[in-house]
């Protein structure tokens, strides 16, 4: 009898968190995106006004991978005032040879803040200097210490900076990423001065305007931006990504449509001859990434439905090691 | 602590078929669909051509329904080889207030056989001549059984005739209706013959010409059509379509777009100041349906989100009322 694996986002929580392997498998996602004929479907989208809410579905398909995720993402802004996460939902596991349901993961959100973070890492991995001694982080979220820790595989810093527009915020960040990681950190009041002396920056905030300027870029940096996925939302000045000697984001498409791409190529100061080039591409050696120590690299991520296969996927395999899930009679 | 509900096909099959309530929440979907600010976002879709297979999400929100359904609907047509079925698939239930995951209902397509049955039954309800002596069907597969059950509860025709390409298959089918239904029930080898002495006539068929000939259209006939829900897919002729006294879909957009009336556009048969019709607002009284024993309507069915919807809202109120489903800490 066939059966159904469900998987509660507290057997999920035990058994998957960012390590080496998540951050293994959402490259090879990224690898595939940029090598193999990956299908991903434009994201299907229902927004509920009178509710403050909003659904995203995402999916992939990676040929060679056995499964492919469906990912869908509720976000209803007014749950906090409930005493209730914004952010919420599940994944479903398909097999890619019958379609039949092999998995439903109730992570409410928790797999997509993995593979987010493990992207960042990613990112980090393939463009940052490859010696950086202080990292820093714009944002003060769940987000912003997965980033910090995912980064932290890859390029093991030895000082974390934290701003967020609420200082009291950016003190308990930056005290539990001291405690995660082990490192010195420290809370900052002026961005700017953020930027100054960190190698890696990573922006994890909702905001719509711009929160890094141009005018702070300097030689040997490397920035992650993952806050914006809508056509509203923008970290990065315009003129920021224009001065870059390198932009990379995850998908074009959807980096031109609703991330920082966007604003950039809205602004008109993008030289003739810009080129976005995808993460996947640096990965896999087809588009050059970092090219010296001294270069200026920005990478956009708006997260992708293969990176939501890849963790789907690595999170029924783990849930199976560690013989954690219930098996219904599908 | 907040907790979903996971219910499984045979929960489903144990409290959900066919019946008095099901045609109504089905008809109230379609008279919202009509009267409200029903967010019905176009469907996703994932081709994997690899596996022949296809992956449909379907979403629909209804102002006033406190939940809304994603539907998940694989369709591998190798499948069979292996003996699984071709569709399978699963719908959610989310709170339209808060996003959080409500069900899951793993049901293989159940429910939309049973949503698709009973929109038949709504068409049928507000388009067939009052009096349905006979009711025919061209196809022989489980929504062929489906369709003629749900249309005998709105029009308790005496006699069914089944037509099939596989002869054997139409016997079988006509010899399950007669017990299901305990009418007269026989198949017939010529589909012209089955129409002429059909008042009411169900097309349920994968076709991709035309079965049902515009000559063979008479007074006092109403035909629904079911196949279609792919741009190749075609029951019913273009020139039946045209010579109709009224043609109804359940969505425009989606008939004109993979439905009977793709075909019926792109044919240049019809009138000038042809207007489709749909479902919706014949029940809702905005526009006409039948307006005399003897005209000639044909409604396509292509099948709609709020269908789902209603049908999964329902599922989870009927499994409640019979102490089914397991409920797993959120």
């Amino acid at each position: 009898m066939r059966k159904v694996v469900i998987l509660t986002e507290t057997e999920l929580r035990r058994c998957v968190a960012i390590d080496p392997d998540a951050v293994a498998v959402v490259e090879a996602a990224f690898h595939a995106l940029a090598t193999k004929a990956v299908a991903m479907p434009p994201i299907l989208r229902l927004d509920i006004p009178e509710a403050n809410g909003e659904v995203d579905v995402k999916t992939a398909y990676i040929p060679g991978v056995p499964s492919f995720a469906i990912k869908v993402s509720p976000g209803f802004f007014d749950n906090p005032k409930r005493g209730l996460p914004s952010l919420n939902g599940l994944m479903m596991l398909l097999s890619a040879s019958t379609g039949l349901v092999e998995a439903v993961l109730l992570d409410n959100g928790y797999l997509t803040d993995i593979r987010t973070a493990a992207a960042g890492a990613v990112a980090a991995k393939h463009l940052a200097p490859a010696h950086v001694e202080t990292a820093g982080v714009l944002g003060a979220g769940a987000q912003a210490r997965l980033q910090l820790a995912a980064a932290h595989l890859v390029r093991p810093f030895a000082r974390a900076l934290v701003w967020a527009r609420d200082a009291a915020k950016a003190e308990d960040c930056s005290r539990d990423i001291a405690a995660m990681l082990e490192i010195e950190a420290r809370a900052v009041a002026d961005p700017a001065r953020l930027v100054a002396e960190s190698q890696l920056v990573v922006t994890a905030t909702p905001a719509r305007r711009p929160i890094l300027g141009a005018e702070w870029l300097h030689p040997g940096l490397h920035i992650t931006a993952i806050g914006a996925d809508s056509p509203e939302k923008n970290e990065i000045a315009p003129a920021a990504i224009a001065r870059a000697d390198r932009f990379v984001c995850d998908r074009r498409s959807q980096s031109s449509q609703s991330g920082e791409l966007h604003h950039a190529e809205k602004s008109g100061l993008l030289r003739d001859g810009f080129a976005a080039i995808e993460l996947g591409e640096v990965i896999a050696g087809t588009a050059p990434g970092r090219t010296s120590p001294e270069a200026i690299t920005i990478c956009d991520l708006t997260g992708t439905g293969v990176q939501d296969t890849a963790i789907a996927t690595f999170a029924l395999r783990r849930a199976a090691e560690h013989g954690l899930g219930a098996a219904l009679a599908a």
